[in-house]
């Protein structure tokens, strides 16, 4: 059993008429009703809460953290970054959605800008899988489309993933690496594209087989944790 | 349930003395029975049976390869070789041990020589965990020390890996690049370093665990198998 | 002064008209007038002189080769496949363009299929710069457009890159990793993916800059040559 | 001509008498002196000097940025942090040395906790080189050995590196990622270990050349400048 806590923002989805009606009970419900109960123990949090939803118990006990953020990234307490940070650091994973590559944890994470080039045009988005051999590719298709998404274009102002999973073509002419894992400290990080508010991408089968697959592979590895500072020597030093 | 084939050589364990004191049943059954079967079928099979034991049947039932091999990478027919080399473009995985490194199979996967530094010394060889957020580190420690081993030294003849997991201190001055991965085709290669056959190195309950993690880790990601060739536009392509 | 050899199949341009008229001395004589002199001091040799014109001392004399071909791959001796093979991993720089994805050379190099979807529809390529960090990006711009070319798309079976530098936007639907780098022992090996042969691509003055960065970043690196095979020790081994 | 910054902290060399006799003039004049004239022009600056002696000015003519520091990360203003790292999104190389691993700037670009084991023993350490291939190994041996060194061990908490180019093996039983590089924004940025202010790292001509090296491979591609944010449609976009 994985212990998933879905973070969202959850603003839009209180405001917006045409993000009501995709997402009436908030981003975060869909993606946890569509990831479903199988092997997954599934809890939301959101940004209005005390702590941001993000206490220590709550992190203390989430394997995959899973944000979503957009118009508030500035609302979020470092505070909650740094603890957010520290459990990635510990080995817990943590699958960022869409928009959320412009918020404080990933960019930490990341050590870049993290922009984009993008657009809402009700464009075409065609998404490859580009490493079939990786986990998170598993039962996707070749290629699969939304009919209707936001466009994000290059350069995406990442470091160089581990592992590219997905590129994405554009009907407007750009492409995007739209599923990108890196390791930080003892934990995984998976960067996913796909779901911007107005459009019902969280219903997707495929879409939320992607998260699924994201939150089975960023499931902790429980390694030893590494001990450091100073260290006595493990042979013997000659004197010189 | 994973399906694993353990491939030996098994020349040395019939001829000498040495070898057949510490693997008096081969290495194959050694790794069998460490491995156990929580969570794995296992078989294996050896250079010496018809079709080296790697049949079409028992490769397509194959869903991870493990290899060792030494003194006569040789007399593995070349047939066999593309045999195994297609499997692993379809999705199965390969672990390769130790001497493994001269293999046929491996040096076609890798596209280099696959050389290195060795010398036989009885010499302790620690080794490091470098990415303790990799599923092949699972339950390992920081470090762990084989009293007595084989010594490989760099430079190793290989691609740069995907993913560098382990890194070996050796008594007489040399490190090795002792666990990497690359994937290939849709398949997952893990190369694992200790195991030189007049040494109980399979019987260590550390290395097991590698070894059992790596399985896990090579284990098919069943992506969509691509199709390649000719392809129909799947956009409406403007006359120029 | 980086010594270049620009080896082309040169069947193409004896026999079909279209070629021809694009490439009337060939695809080869092309690239050496569109790479220049600047640093660079360029031979060519096509497959049907001696050896294919890749003797020992050519190869021996060769900083960095680039290689075209097609319709004739099988035709390329093994044994000159061996040879540019050994020169690679001594340092010599590869770099293969287009339908030289299918060449001996470079499927030996990669340890893959190297297989890929294609269509011939004079469709419209925009290629991306995704890492504007890399040298072989030096003065290109974030993307450009090729009018017509031949459409290859993913899933293109390689290995992952160590840098994705370009990715390509395709008329039809599709997207493709077109430059790619991999190290092979003490050589570097660079995928560039435009220029088919019905088109004036290798005309393109910035088709023709990513080749001249990409002689600049593959000309041998000079380090000293790794020893391997049997090794004494660097330090005191102790008797156990 | 590249323009080169060496900073250096510049504390030890004024308090500590063992310091002081190894670099009577500071780290940052022997590097200056030891990296020489043949292609690069070298200024330095040092934390004291008003804004550390990296205004917009210096950091703007700055192709490579050298960093040392110890004692005194936290001293270093969070503005000039900023700062530097703008000027690596742009494309300014950053070559940062020993210490420098727990400075606010490596930091912020690696995103993770760049922690590790250290001891300071007076103990031998042995450099290999893993990619031969890398221009930063030009010139460089197979291994070479700093006789007395301070002891840095696994686990090194950076991100995983996009080329592994050293490794060390220290005498007290330890090893190193002694030389990793990595791309982020237009910049590029590689960690050296060597270089404890006791010992006279900074005259060693190998690890000079490393330098150098480090300074030719870090300098700016030049491509061209990503634009970022609203992007309007290459390609008509269909009404749905």
């Amino acid at each position: 059993m994985i212990n998933v806590t879905v973070w969202n923002e959850f603003l839009h989805e209180k405001s917006n008429e045409a993000v009501i009606n995709v997402y009436p009970n908030g981003i975060h419900e869909a993606i946890k009703a569509g990831i479903g109960t199988d092997g997954f123990a599934v809890k939301t949090a959101t940004l209005e809460q005390p702590e941001h939803g993000l206490t220590e118990d709550v992190l203390a006990s989430t394997d995959v953290l899973i944000w979503w953020g957009h118009m508030a990234h500035h609302k979020v307490e470092d505070e909650i970054v740094e603890r957010v940070h520290k459990r990635v650091m510990e080995g817990m994973g943590l699958i960022v959605l869409h928009s959320g590559h412009f918020s404080k944890i990933f960019k930490k994470l990341m050590g870049t800008g993290c922009d984009l080039k993008w657009r809402e045009a009700d464009e075409k988005e065609r998404i490859w899988t580009v490493n079939p051999a990786h986990p998170i590719a598993a039962g996707i298709p070749e290629h699969f489309v939304l009919e209707r998404e936001e466009m994000y274009g290059e350069h995406f102002d990442i470091p160089q993933p581990d592992d590219l999973v997905f590129i994405s073509w554009f009907e407007g002419g750009e492409v995007f690496r739209s599923g990108c894992t890196w390791s930080r400290g003892q934990g995984k990080v998976f960067y996913f594209r796909p779901g911007h508010e107005t459009y019902p991408t969280y219903y997707n089968e495929t879409v939320l087989q992607v998260i699924k697959n994201g939150i089975r592979w960023a499931a902790p590895s429980n390694a030893a944790a590494p001990v450091r500072g100073h260290h006595q020597p493990l042979e013997v030093i000659k004197a010189k």
